[in-house]
């Protein structure tokens, strides 16, 4: 249930199952997971002894309810990243003499990256989910009114008649092809970023680049050389995440279009009503997907801007990373949910038109 | 203190207090004060009696409590708006004979824009405030310093000496500036809504232009002819957001150039700390503000989008302004805040460069 | 005629009365006419003799034909700013005595900033003068077919009737009032630059303050303070296109919604045809006006991103103005131009809808 | 050599090279070769007979100097497509009998769509050629200093010594990956439209799906279902774009710091001088690859807002990607060409810093 805190529109644009994977909780459970396989993966290239490996992982096991969220707070606000506060206080945990262990070699944007990788995954399969069942209902009802007549538009106007199983080939295509898109992410964009404090890998030693593999394995995330200032997967990740949502609002464009009172060839279910006029029943949901495209769209392009980093790491370009991949996370998850929901009450009207 | 459910860049976006005026709690009020001030001006002009305008007015004296937040929120995902439930709401608890006169010859946006306008102006106020806290900081550094001598730089390269007091003044400008333009926006740009449902007026009778003026004082806000399918004055408010984030990521530009290991020209007192370096006095403040100006950049086109209304009033283009104008207004308080406390901790070092 | 060698489209997003202004021709003549008055307004005020400021007038008088255009081509590639180059052209024009009179205390950005503000008041008078024949094309529409019935739509469905009058005027509010913006910008934010290498003014002397009032007079610009690295008024400006453009594409967007064939309350006379369906009539130039205000809305917000300048003076931000603003000023130009040729074609059908 | 009627700035942000392969000549050229190659197509089909197919190749091969621009550039401006006016040239040129086999079955889109992905194969091979002229100075300048030492920053700050190699090589990887992907679009994104007026590929009759094969592999594009009202390919690049400029951007914003006066780790030859300050070297180039990186990144963000199609084809949403699309390609066509520039003079001065 939404709070009355948040702005009543934040039930339109958000995602409660994608919003836990960028909640502060899900960041801070990641990071961890990152230092702990980091640990177990120097430990099994001998960088340092498999007690040592050992000790941190159940440091971690054992940090859940010890974190100190206020600590962790306040050093996110001095330091502009959590991981110095969290790695302090993973040490304190894990204590002698194998507190120095952790964290070794790496920097701050070697766990916070790789920990938004862990945590794309489930976010990146959930919208896989959520489309698989999006393209299960638009087959049904292609089974159930494809043959239908239907007048296609071109251009705002009347074209010719075609069927309603061409109408939603153009709307399943592009779906089938953003699941294939979001499908391999994994295998290669989401990856590893391991590169210590300058970039280079160095501070690991001449097994850098074993270590990276190592840890990319014991992470089940792609393996790649530091990306540190290189942002692409970054954008390739909302790349998939805007032209989804795109789609989505081109179905949703549609439907508006399809189901106005005029036009009447798509009835809307449960359409939103008004408080001056008893008669209408407004395309709510459909209107949500446009407003979500735009919203995403927009957000694709600011995304952009943070391609231009400074040097080894900026800080300007990588909070601007921060501020906008979460809500166009949930603009496609919402999304998705909407549009589900949208086709789930619509059926053709099959009524000869124009 | 954040909730651990948020993000933790959320720390570094939001602002309590003017989140505060976005939520659907204020939201609400803000609705339901549109709702008693415009039956009261009904009443005061002979529209209908003053007893149904009092009978009102009490009524929504004593909603606050009674309000059913649950079906406000099923209203909201089902309509796209929450006027239609909290009016049968407030109908309800005003009772026979009155509960017709609820909500007269008015439509959704005559109250949600108006809701808006009343809540943007505490918005606007709070931002003014923290602005005369920044200017008078600047004032208060310029009599500490301003005739130090500092390196002026353009196109990234040393230029010529000015002083301290040229400096700042680059800064202080536009922020005064600002100022003013946030000023000016209750006389004018922040106004009331009041078109009826299809935003004519005519829902409201021959009456309508006196209404609206009459509205207008009782809510202390601007009068206007209706504006449902004219959003320029929202982009207006946008632009003021926008411009102010701007500058605010231009001094932290310039704080984070300044202060570079090798300019030294500036001393930002508690920099963030880093995971791998501890040497590193890291200009967090600096770019997050730089990160907040390109953020509020961004969503200031995205809001321009929204100007493409369709016909009399767009779903969608409405949807995503309530999608973006928030985040905006929190960046830029944020910005504030953060510009604030950047200011606060910054020092010219005076030392002689280039 | 469009070359052959531009695209297709950009007969759509150009305007050739604007894009004069905006050419190297008109950059140049406005930056010597900058020096001129510059140099008349540093003798009438006693910084160098009044031959000085005469043999500097009447040089400039001489340059044009005397340009070496490809010096100043290599000149700009060269130091990003064409002032260098041709502040050398016009000394050696000048000649003995008083060629080191020319330019004296001012910076390329006072020269370039002012050359903008002399070449956008044209621009804003044209803009001006197109609106104006736009609002009276409306109000003799209005007077044609104002009592006609029309139905109103709101949120993409028939909502109830209203009359043409009514409709028209949600087309001719936001227009009126752009146009009071664009003849209020040459007031004040039609303003010259006059700051020196630092921006501070300081290269001028003490009289730096008076030189500027005085100069402000000479270009009948409005004066101010320095703004080299305030880019506000540039934004400003900028919103004023972005507005316009965004209530054109408005109009058009609700040309192609009233136009449908289901529709078929508004006859576009001169419909673009279809290279396979000879029945159609497209709304073609309602949609350019869509896509105008969708290009200027994401050009707006790539505008604001310049407003962060680093120190004293940015190049990056300020050539991104340079590759922003003009196609901005383009498109709202095509869409004033497209616009009265849409309405010129335009009537309601008035036959009763839904 | 720029036209004196072009912006100053346009020298930055334009490429004649491809611009050529935007102009209205390339485009009638490959829609003129769409038609001859789908005529040839449908003949050997047997959809029309052989000579139809060689009648209309022919014409094709005649038309160039036949055609009658002033008529294709009314056409456009009454059709917003050139293909009717086009293709009525063109049935004139082939005559009886076979002039009705011309465009048989196809509409504007298809050519439109198609021509331009014929144009974008040029220009994805032009930048990757450049690409590699750019990652072959890299490797070299690596060869040349790349075991200096160089002070690394991050955060704005200096970090810790790493070397010349290592930075070169977080320049070089993103552009190789860049590489890697304009080299990947031929064989999937760039693909032949063949959909006929409402898409669905039915006025082809049924061998639809292998015409469309057929007209792939005579025009050496990937083949493809329908993408009419599916602009994902078009939005992917506009990323391969992006990513692009936007590393470009990368590099030179880490060159305009790096040759700061009080840095001076990295020497820029030929920068630009300055009209008040002999003394100063302005990073102009690095300065416009950042220009030009936001420039795109804003661009991308608009043409985003193109997914959202209405129904079976958009004039709004199109009419907007040929606006955007071009300047994009020049952009980052530009951004190479300075980028090779900005390195050819450039050397690390490896000299000790911080």
């Amino acid at each position: 249930m939404e709070s009355a805190d948040r702005p009543l529109a934040h039930a339109f644009a958000s995602d409660a199952a994608i919003a836990a994977q960028f909640s502060m909780q899900a960041e801070i459970a990641a990071i961890l997971e990152f230092e702990a396989a980091l640990a177990e993966a120097q430990a099994e290239l001998g960088i340092f002894s498999l007690e040592a490996g050992v000790a941190i992982r159940e440091a971690v096991g054992r940090m859940g309810k010890a974190l100190d969220h206020d600590d962790l707070r306040r050093g996110f606000a001095r330091d502009g990243v959590v991981v110095p506060a969290l790695v302090r206080q993973l040490r304190e945990a894990v204590g002698a003499p194998h507190a120095a262990s952790v964290h070794k070699g790496a920097t701050s944007q070697d766990a916070i990256d790789t920990g938004l990788m862990l945590r794309l995954k489930p976010v990146v399969a959930l919208l896989g989910e959520r489309l698989d069942a999006l393209l299960a209902r638009l087959d049904a009802w292609t089974a159930e009114q494809g043959d239908s007549p239907l007048m296609a538009h071109t251009r705002m106007q009347a074209a010719l008649p075609f069927t309603v199983a061409a109408k939603l080939a153009t709307w399943r295509r592009p779906l089938l092809a953003h699941r294939a898109r979001l499908a391999a992410l994994p295998a290669s964009t989401l990856a590893v970023q391991l590169g210590g404090p300058v970039g280079d890998g160095s501070s690991f030693g001449p097994q850098a680049a074993e270590l990276s593999a190592a840890l990319a394995r014991r992470l089940a995330l792609a393996d790649a050389a530091p990306w540190h200032s290189d942002r692409t997967r970054i954008l390739d990740i909302a790349q998939a995440l805007a032209v989804l949502t795109g789609t989505l609002g081109k179905i949703g464009q549609d439907a508006a279009l399809l189901a106005q009172s005029e036009v009447g060839a798509l009835q809307l279910l449960g359409g939103g009503g008004s408080s001056a006029m008893a008669h209408k029943q407004n395309p709510v949901g459909a209107e949500v997907l446009v407003a979500l495209a735009r919203l995403n769209a927009g957000l694709a392009g600011t995304m952009q801007q943070a391609m231009i980093h400074e040097n080894e790491r900026s800080g300007a370009a990588w909070t601007l990373e921060w501020f906008v991949l979460p809500p166009m996370a949930e603009a496609a998850g919402a999304g998705l949910r909407l549009a589900d929901a949208l086709l789930t009450g619509a059926r053709f009207t099959c009524r000869a038109t124009a």
